[in-house]
């Protein structure tokens, strides 16, 4: 991570996953107070108080350098409970790639959120398969790449991609890209993946799901943020939400209605991210309040 | 059906379907005009206003002698537009048998609501696979009746079942009954039956929903009520809603919390369906607002 | 109206209100059937069955020249049933003023619907008290005009306001526009106003509402669009929602929430007028589903 | 307290409230795992990170015992920190006294919630100022009291119950208890009491709000559950809930749609009550999750 957005002022935040014992709330805490650190929060959950999985969550200010402060944590607190941890500087505001195909709403959503400073990223740029958007996000004063996505041609515009944003980015997020990602993009992309899909996964996994939605006549539509693994729509969720329907929304209507509840679920699912408030425990989400 | 809790103050309810073209509606109220009769509400849907399928439901006071409208309306307006229709007459309730297996919570609250008048229903019985509820049901006043589920013994269960009910009804609502019906007895029952399923279906059809929604990692807890068919859980959805959950939500917790979205969505879809406000198109239905 | 997005397909609209009486519903589908139109949707709503106010629109297609088919319904069923009526031709779109002051999420949402088609209007132009959306608004092609409101000099600034919209635009939209609206300015605007208010009245009605529902200690907050009236907060109410909050939310947050709830209720209620499925009854509105 | 139906294996919670300060999170946390206790869960808040007021509970289970605990604890980390702070030891529940007037919803609810084992409380006795529900509550196996309240004996009734419950019980609850208590019997009964308003607070606040919600013409019908003061509906709220309602909504229906938000409000808020995860900050609520 580089310097961004953040002011000094934000809280640094702490992660910390390991198994369920006793005392690691009271080991953590006291070593950042040893430190003079002052805690803002603190989020804990365990799968299970005996022989379960503990996840934790502090943000904190003061503590002192921050080099010193990861380097003595590990050796002491971290190596003493075998802790997987991660120390999100205070300041520092996470680099991001957006990525679209056709449909501007959740892209547009998250970018006007971005000026209104409700999400703390650095938009790195913008990428689509298809021209469309580029005068709308070039003023916002983002660079916008197009990288087609030829039939046949896959792996190539995969390998550019990942030319463009691996490494150089936190977090990518698919806001209705419409392409499925390969388990080597994934990969080599090294950065987490959020997707926003168009349904209450996993009722309607896969392609057309309004469509389907409609025929199976349910009442109500959802939209899915999660994270992206190999298998398709089938990574750790992170937020759902649903709007209510009834048997007269057409197939347009069930597409304007569930714009709105895509974009709600999305822009939540970020900004959880960009607040380290997201862990995952295998194949699901522990999503700390904030 | 016969007389029940109903008053003659009730309106009288017009249900129609039939394939749709112009004149429709104007043939419907010009005849109930004629016959003196006030509309007092009127729905209409159709799937398509060219070539598409018309339903409509109109409640009225007034308008003469049921047996002769019936009649008369069935010999002009029904024979020429080729409707589906039925009249249902001013002051009559439906007859219903309620069905429950280990869980109460769908139960009580449907007869809580009907002793509170909010349900226009005359409850025949209440049948179960077990000894359970014989005490709190007969405190309402009502016969309950036992027809164990014996392993290898299903047939003599639900024949039964129709000796006691069928032809009995003019609908069964499973309340938490846990029994696979079989498609002999839902042919032989000959009443519309409603299930409440403990999922936002299509998601988590068939055994144990809720251990998969954990294990699914979602965020919403749902229940789905519908009318049932051959095909388990695939009948036509009634109602449904959503409560949200998050990862603390143990199984017993997530039990809790869809209790309340369970008997909920069941209540709304029963009354929906007393109400006759409830079509079937095909694999969906049609639910007019009442 | 003059022409514009709507299409030749649109359905017209017919909107009715009037003494409750019998005949009603047959006499205006009979007219229309008489003069060869087709039905697509009917709604209506009596408050009372005897002795009420009834209030009716009907869409359809065909039924010959409308100047001809509004001189005859006038002369005929209009006079017949003593009708307030007007008819919304098909193909014609209502055309809006928005104003804003400084406070954008409700104005760029209501551009991006209008867009990406879901609004059908006209957007005559963007008012506002402050120069700072004059940028992004030109970059939708929309005039922006600006027209400070001086302390001391609200009179001028209000009839520099008539003579920018008044009698050109068939609806005001006030997108969070934070000046209060004198009755002569109501009346000479002469078009329906839609008002946003960031609280669920009648509760905080007035200034600073976020900040009053935050000392409450409120656990949801709301939004409620409704129609401009010379009594402050006080028209009828077209739209409301709320969304959860706890104890954790400072005032920024309230407004961070609170705007994803206004832009919603406020699109609602806006597209709910302009398809012309709001109409008034008093103190309160009807608004057909649609 | 004494002991009732909770397990010995339920966590003890310990409660905290004082100045914010730098360590107040290390001094507990270390405290309780010097003692071998082990945290279940944690959760904190404060109102503000410099200069605010500081909240905390924590579930723990061991840490020897409960007597000397509280001595030590209160004698070092209390004093060192001037907190307010009270300890729930494991395995013992409050004890409820439950009142009703005339609508038995919220009461049945309850009353249906702790049978089916949600709700870990000893009821003590249901009291009434009618005859109407002697039958049903006493079928629960609970003791049924009738305090009648004669005009212009309201003191004498008072006294009554503060003779028959008062020193007796941990929790009052009103549930749709329709006399509005005296500052004099609230400081007397000396037990939190917790009131079910049926609006949305502060909207409608005082008599008939069904009714002045319909004048107004709201769009959604709520519940508000909270604390009770001496100022009328004016106490923290701990619970509010909405349910979408329409134009065609009559008085009855308003009634009807209301029943079940309020049930689920008050039922929530006592929930929260009873595991105490609900702390008072002046005129608010903090409600842990649980």
């Amino acid at each position: 991570m580089r310097e961004g957005r953040g002011t000094l002022s934000d809280p640094a935040r702490l992660l910390i996953s390991c198994d369920d014992r006793t005392g690691i709330v009271a080991a953590v805490t006291g070593f950042l107070t040893a430190r003079g650190a002052n805690i803002i929060t603190l989020d804990q959950y365990s799968t299970d108080a005996s022989g379960g999985r503990f996840f934790m969550r502090v943000s904190f200010v003061g503590g002192g350098d921050p080099d010193e402060l990861e380097e003595v944590f590990g050796a002491s607190v971290g190596e003493r409970f075998e802790m997987s941890w991660r120390l999100h500087r205070s300041g520092v505001v996470k680099r991001v790639a957006l990525m679209v195909s056709k449909y501007d709403h959740c892209l547009f959503d998250l970018l006007w959120r971005w000026r209104r400073g409700e999400l703390p990223m650095e938009v790195v740029c913008v990428v689509s398969n298809h021209e469309d958007f580029r005068v709308d996000v070039e003023s916002f004063g983002l660079p916008f790449h197009v990288i087609p996505v030829e039939k046949g041609k896959k792996p190539e515009a995969e390998s550019a991609l990942v030319d463009l944003v691996g490494g150089q980015v936190d977090l990518v997020v698919l806001a209705r890209y419409m392409q499925i990602l390969s388990g080597d993009l994934i990969e080599r992309l090294a950065a987490p993946i959020i997707n926003i899909h168009h349904s209450f996964l996993p009722a309607f996994a896969g392609a057309a799901p309004y469509q389907r939605a409609r025929e199976r006549g349910v009442k109500l539509i959802g939209a899915t943020a999660h994270y992206v693994t190999e298998v398709l729509d089938d990574g750790p969720i992170i937020e759902q939400d649903v709007l209510r329907v009834d048997h007269r929304a057409t197939a347009e209507e069930l597409e304007r209605v569930g714009r709105d509840v895509e974009r709600v679920a999305l822009a939540r699912a970020v900004r959880s991210h960009l607040h380290d408030l997201v862990l995952v425990d295998g194949t699901r989400t522990i999503v700390f309040p904030g």
